[in-house]
This record gives C-alpha cells, sequence and structure tokens, in this order.
C-alpha cells in the first residue's frame, strides 16, 4: 500500500488535463488520416534484446507458476517502435501501404527513476511506413502533422521548438571534409548537449580528425536557422558532397513544409545527430524553453528499415512523444483542470423521498449532453451546496415550488432554468485546462 | 516475430470498433459524474496474493538484471478492483467522497486462453466509494449507469440482460429456512449455471440441509422477473427473516430504478449469487443472449469492505465490464468498421510538383475536422481512387482547370466543390460500425 518510484499516478484533475492531451493528439493524427492500433504489453525478450541497446533496463515477465515446458520468457515493451515493427511484419498482408498509424501506450523501463524519467511511462508515436519503398514527400507530411500537433497542445505556458536535422547534411558534410568513419563523429558532435565544445573537439582529434576537420565539424554543429537560410550557412563553409546537397535539399523541404504552422517553432538545427545507427536521414528532437533539464520530449526520424521479414523490407518515418515526460512539467508548473470530475452541475435534493425527481432532472440534463450528478445526501442546501464547492461543480440545481432555479455557485446567481433547455457557459460544459499561477 | 496465444491484437478497422466502445463508454461514465483515472500496470506481488485466490495466475515483474538488494518483486494487476483499492487508501486526504471513478484498462491473467479469455485484456470499471459510510441509493445508481453503457453500446447484434439479485435476499431466506452456515449454501447455489439442479440438490444435501430446505433454496434460485413481481413470488414460498425484508426492498429499488432504460434487459434473478466472499449486498451478472458460451460480460456488486487502512473503511459499489471478451464476439458475428483509415477524402495529386497544393486543399477541409490525406504518389487518377477504395476512403478530391471537384466513388458522382465550405454526410465523416452480414 505505498508509492513506487518511478511509476507516477495521477489525481483525477491531473489525469483530465492528460486525457485532454491525449484526445488533442488522436485528433490531430486523425485528421490526417492516421489510424490509431494498440499492440500487446510483452514481446518475446530475447525480441527485446536483440533490438535495443538497453537489456538492463528490460522487465521481465513470467507466470508466477509457469512450469519447466513453458516456452522462452517475455518481457514488457520498452517503446513502441519494435512492437509495432513486428506488427507490420505479421500483418502485412492486410494493411494498405504506406500504412500510417498512431499509437498512444504505456511503456515501461527499468531506468533510475529522476525528474521527467519514469519506469511506466506512454509514449504517443506517428509512423508512416512503405512497403519496400517510402517517398521522401512523407519525412515532410510527418514533420507537419507533429509540429500541428505539439503547436495545438493544451498545456499552457511551454515553448516548444521542433530541431530538425539530417544525417545526410551530416555525414555528406564529413565525407565532403574527407573523414573516413562519418558515423563515429556523429555519435561525437551527439554529445554536444552534455560536453563543452572544447571536449568534443578533443574527442574528434581521437577520431583522427585534424584540428581543421574538428573546426570544420564544429562549425557545422553551430548552426541553427529558423528558416531555409541554413543552407547558404552551409554552403559557407566551403565543404561539397554529393550526399552533402541530397541532405540539403531534404532538410529545406522539411522546414519549408513546416512554415505555416504557428504555435511552435521548428529550426534546423545541426547539431541534432541522434547517435542511433537505424536512422538514415531525417532526425527529429523537440526541447521545451521552460524545462531545458527534460532533454527531448520528442524524437523520431527516417528509418530505411524500420521491419524486415527477410525478404521485402519496410522503410518508415515517425516521431513519439514522451508524453508522462512532458506531463512531468505540470506539477511544478501549476497547471491543472479546473474541477477535478466531469460534472457540470449538481441537482440538490429536497429529501430522500424525492431523490428520483432529483434523478429525473439529472436524466434531462444528460440527454442534452450535460453532465451531472445528483446530491449524495438531502442535506441542508447549504451544506449540498459546499459539496459541489469542494468538487469545483459550478452549478447547483434545485427543485422548488415555484419551478427549477439554477445557481452559480461562483457569483452567487440564481436564475429560474428549465431542464430541457438550459445549458452552461461552453467553459463550464466541460473541466478546462488551467494555470494556477495566472488565476491565483 | 509471432502472434502470443492470449494476447490478441486488432487490425485498424476493428480496433476503430474497439475505440468507439471506450468512447461510448467514457461518455456515460463522465455524463454521470464519473472521473476516469487511471492506475499503474503492477502492484507489489504479496499485495496481490494477499487479496486474490489466483496465484497461479499472476504475472510476476521483475528488472531483468535486478540486484539481490532489490525490493520486493512486482506482479501484473490482474484486476481493476484491487489498484483502484491502494489508490483510494493512499489519496484518500486529496478524493472528495463519495469519489466516483470509471478506469478503462488493461490487466493480465496467465490463465489457458480459450474462447473469450486471453491473457491480456481490457476492463471497464466504475464504482463509487464512500469513506465509512455508502447510502444504499447509490446502488440504484451505478446499476442504472451500467444498464445505461450497456444499452448504448456501439455493436449490433447483441441482446444483452443485466442480472441483479441480492445476497441479503438469499442470506436471509436461508437463515429465514433455520439454515446455519447460509455463505456455504451460497457458493453451492453459485454453480447453478454449471451444475444440473440434481447435482446441487446433492451438495445442499452434503452442507446438511434436508430435502424441503433444498427444494425451497432452488425454488428461490429458480426466480427471474423483469420487474418487481419478484418479491411476490418470494413472499409466496413463506420464508420470513429481517434480512429478506432488508434484501427484498432493496433488490426492488435496483430493479424498479433501471425500468426507464432502453435496449437492455434488467432482470431479477435470484440465482445469481456470485461465489465470492466480499460482496454483501447488490450482486450484478449479465448474459449475452447471442453468445451464451461466453459468460458473464459485465459483474460487480456491493462491497462494504472495498478498502480500509485499518482505520478507516471505505464501503463501495461498482460493476466491471470485460471488454474484450465482449468484443471477441465481433471477429464471429462480421461487426466491423466501415474503414481502416479516419480519412473520410483522399485528395489526388497531379504531378509532384503540385503536391503542396493538394497539401493546401488537405488543410482547408482538416480546419473543419474533415480527415484527410493526400494521395501517396501521383499515379494516374485510376490508380489513386483504386488507393482510395482500398481504405475504404468514400471521396477522392481533384484539383482541376476549371476548379475543384469532388468524387464520390461508391455513386461515381463527381461535382464542384468549394474545400471551405464542401461537407461529406456525417455518416462518412468517421468509420461507422458495419455488419457485414447485413451490408453483403
Amino acid at each position: 500500500m505505498s508509492k513506487l518510484s518511478g511509476f507516477p499516478e495521477f489525481l483525477p484533475a491531473e489525469r483530465s488535463v492528460e486525457l485532454a492531451v491525449f484526445d488533442h493528439l488522436a485528433r490531430v493524427f486523425e485528421l490526417h488520416g492516421f489510424a490509431n492500433i494498440e499492440t500487446r504489453a510483452v514481446e518475446p525478450l530475447e525480441t527485446l534484446l536483440r533490438k535495443g541497446e538497453i537489456d538492463k533496463e528490460v522487465y521481465a515477465v513470467r507466470r508466477l507458476h509457469a512450469d519447466e515446458s513453458e516456452a522462452s520468457e517475455l518481457a514488457l515493451h520498452y517503446d513502441l517502435t519494435v512492437p509495432f515493427a513486428r506488427y507490420v511484419v505479421e500483418n502485412a498482408g492486410h494493411l494498405q501501404f504506406p500504412f500510417r498509424r498512431y499509437q498512444i501506450q504505456k511503456v515501461w523501463r527499468g531506468e533510475r527513476p529522476q525528474a521527467g524519467r519514469f519506469r511506466e511511462f506512454t509514449q504517443a508515436d506517428i509512423d508512416i511506413v512503405g512497403d519496400g519503398a517510402l517517398p521522401f514527400h512523407f519525412d515532410v507530411e510527418v514533420a507537419r502533422v507533429m509540429a500541428e500537433a505539439l503547436a495545438g497542445l493544451p498545456i499552457p505556458g511551454l515553448s516548444l521548438t521542433l530541431q530538425v536535422s539530417n544525417r545526410k547534411v551530416l555525414e555528406g558534410f564529413y565525407l565532403g571534409l574527407g573523414i573516413e568513419r562519418p558515423t563515429a563523429v556523429m555519435q561525437v558532435i551527439d554529445k554536444l548537449d552534455k560536453l563543452s565544445a572544447d571536449k568534443i573537439a578533443d574527442l574528434l582529434g581521437e577520431q583522427g580528425l585534424t584540428e581543421a576537420q574538428a573546426t570544420s565539424c564544429l562549425a557545422l554543429a553551430e548552426i541553427v536557422t529558423t528558416d531555409t537560410s541554413f543552407v547558404q550557412q552551409v554552403r559557407d563553409l566551403g565543404v561539397e558532397h554529393p550526399l552533402l546537397d541530397e541532405g540539403l535539399a531534404e532538410l529545406e523541404a522539411v522546414v519549408a513544409g513546416c512554415a505555416t504552422v504557428e504555435g511552435v517553432t521548428v529550426t534546423a538545427d545541426l547539431r541534432i545527430a541522434r547517435g542511433l545507427d537505424y536512422y538514415t536521414g531525417t532526425v527529429f528532437e523537440t526541447r521545451v524553453a521552460e524545462h531545458p533539464g527534460l532533454g527531448s520530449i520528442c524524437s523520431g526520424g527516417r528509418y530505411d528499415e524500420l521491419a524486415s521479414d527477410g525478404k521485402r523490407t519496410y522503410p518508415g518515418v515517425g516521431l513519439s512523444i514522451g508524453v508522462s515526460r512532458l506531463l512531468s512539467t505540470l506539477t511544478t508548473s501549476g497547471v491543472t483542470a479546473s474541477r477535478s470530475v466531469p460534472s457540470a452541475v449538481l441537482v440538490a435534493v429536497n429529501d430522500e423521498d424525492s431523490r428520483p425527481g432529483s434523478d429525473a432532472i439529472a436524466q434531462r440534463l444528460r440527454a442534452r449532453g450535460i453532465a451531472c450528478e445528483v446530491a449524495p445526501a438531502a442535506q441542508k442546501f447549504g451544506k449540498q451546496i459546499r459539496v459541489a464547492e469542494r468538487r469545483g461543480i459550478p452549478f447547483v440545481w434545485f427543485v422548488t415550488q415555484d419551478g427549477d432555479q439554477v445557481k452559480d455557485i461562483r457569483t452567487g446567481e440564481q436564475v429560474s432554468a428549465d431542464p430541457d433547455a438550459w445549458t452552461p457557459p461552453e467553459t463550464d460544459l466541460r473541466p478546462q485546462v488551467t494555470h494556477k499561477e495566472t488565476t491565483a
């Protein structure tokens, strides 16, 4: 009966903010034709260990009284990409490619819990997957969809920057400089967030780079623009390579494609390399200006081989939001919901014998989409009003001899009302996301 | 890379039926003031073993490389009641009682997989919990809320019966007959579904009942009415006891309270005993006429001690829908969705250079809530129409020299259209739940 570190649970008001975030994301993704799927929570342990480099973080799962003969061990998935790749291969014959799906589910990692890092958390992923080939324009599309989703998040007080880069720009640039092992350099550059430029220069030296090469690599990584002017800035560094040209054209298209999205900053940011091997072109990370310590809250990119069954290869491009990490800012930022219950109205009860009459009034309000509850006990009206107050319910409905009346308990205003016609203001119909600091 | 028995996954069309069910349930529950919560997937193993009698079915969870010093083992929850009871005790100081919540989550049991029985499945629970006391009228309320939720399920072809009984009726009746161990008798009667009446009579004899007592018990269990006439039928058996009176009054109130709900049959059914110890009054089960083998798809009742922290006791009343069990009927009954994608419109692309123009049209449609996608490739229009056909998308939008046109690909009708004004019929806006047998 005690809290488990790393397994956060919300009270109802905070949960309703989380639900508002899920609803918003689902709505944006569906408007863009992404179908929802859900995959099982477990995968064979061997599948997860083969795919990831995080074996220490995996939670193994086993029937308590499994007998010796029971097949291989299972484990909880640690992301939604590995299960999705399996799902695509397993159901390929039933899916229409390019297949676009979104998935909002819990994942589990046995990491050491710390601010913004949990052992159980929710990710929200979108991916578009092709059968054999996937045209580049889908990179532009997923970027725009996610930019739109991030821009409209119903969480006040967050300034988000979607940072876009392209592995071909980095690799082509390094090759153009005559560097022989560009991937190793990319993995060093990826640490720019955590290490000083001097330290990075040292590490690049260890990779066999000359001082001039290292200086050029660092100069490339310093380029950040909110428009397509980065292309000229890269050109000005005087490096040439066909792969660099290809990458610059791709990155230019992604940044230009997101230009019309308001409410989120989209940057070409050549510091972003993402060390992971499987990315092959476009890569994304996302920062929250108010919470730099959170790290990236939405990352992804292009994989030329998201999945393969040996015969067919499925390239993909997608992004994953760390919803729990994003929501971990709520507790410190004072964002919550305007009330802890869905109810907009509490219907008062005159005495227990007349409860069915109050129930009937509530039912007529519900028939028109107004969430309500009936007072738990036929106490004095002052006490019933306090029940509503404690729950944040804005209106109390009274059944009187002179007809029905409804009271806005925030203003005290009480008016005659018809249960088949009265409607609360739109902003009172459902709990609203609020910011304590601004309403206090 | 293979399917795991007992861990079902849906293709997108079936998943959209599941989402329609979740949306419907959430809507009904919220209209009645139930707040959503979600609890973590794991509980300490010892908590789960203490609460249930299903230790063989529990999935233990452990970090793959946990060191010896790591605290006690965890396990996946096997229902939503045990985690909810913990949540109530843990957060009691922050909750408003009576606390009404709904919870729709996965649970895991290591059962042998069979029709309608899974190892990973979803339950949808509602409960109302009091602090110290919980008036009986909440039993009537949860029954009515769940009857309304079951009645409006967006799954065609299901005839549901919510069966209500009351442990006080059974226990009072047995006590009135002079039976000393009524609980043991109740556990025998609970097997009437699986065993013949003769076998039950034998088992009652083994409990020390006389033939006359056993006959009376079986006569009580045969009483099933769709209204409150069961009261007189019980009275006619000539047994008297104060607890029987109390139970009859309660059961009468629940059945009468559900009388106005259309679309689901509510019965007083005195065969329903629910063998589990913790129920103390009202008990519920729910049958699907078309799928008798499924067993109960929605069960619950009143607990006088849902949770306790030693000092305070929290009585509760609630029901739990086995959503996965209910949805397991889909595959055999031909229920699916009208399309596998959210998109109502596919915007055609004339050539890759004009893709941004098609993207802009799509964006104008989305701004008015119309889900759409842009053709994946600028193929011949016949091929683009076939892309829409394969996904079940009803409309294809063309950008022509003479202005925009939209084609209903089911009828072939093509009309001029304005992307800021045209709207598809309401039934085409979102995927609809359909019944293959009736549409074929």
